[in-house]
């Protein structure tokens, strides 16, 4: 799955599939450095460092442009430094493809930085 | 304390005084809808409804502005429809009078918008 980032999200209704967490291990392999957080739902999450204030706001805004661009949209987390971002499908409470590929496209947008 | 936007954050040093809690109230009493919230520290939390994702993002830039502008960064949580804004100072672990300014400068922004 290492070509999820030429993928687009489809739209994803309340009866769509989760992504099965056999699958996990594999698609994790095709992603730098992310992480799956099981809070009540599970979240892909991982956060970006910078060396300042504008850079972050700067990626926190691609990353806007990219959950526009989708129409999938995550939590972007902003301090000082530092950008976390949270994927996940809200209408079925977990993990879609969807999420995988975004998280994949915000890796590329991070590398071309 | 209605004049808090008024005012301008002083820089704040691991010696600066922390606000005293007995004087919260007052000033909540000069915010509009904030609320302290304690977690391993005082922090001061509000989340701004917005009807759409472009608004939201629109507002998070303003506040990243504000930040650059008092030199004082908040935690910005952005999801679509809502941003969510924690005020504390990070050097004193706590609430410094910097955050009452910053959070009624979000107020006014906010109001302004």
């Amino acid at each position: 799955m290492s070509n999820l980032a030429d993928k687009k999200c489809e739209a994803c209704s309340i009866d769509a599939s989760l992504v099965n967490s056999v699958d996990f291990p594999d698609l994790l392999n095709g992603l730098e450095d992310w992480s799956i957080v099981k809070e009540s739902i599970n979240k892909l999450v991982k956060t970006y460092q910078f060396s300042n204030y504008a850079d972050s706001v700067s990626f926190a805004n691609m990353i806007a442009d990219l959950a526009e661009s989708e129409d999938h949209h995550p939590k972007i987390v902003l301090e000082w430094g530092e950008v976390k971002l949270e994927w996940w499908s809200h209408k079925i409470k977990g993990l879609h493809m969807n999420d995988f590929i975004c998280a994949a496209k915000s890796d590329k947008i991070f590398n071309n930085l």
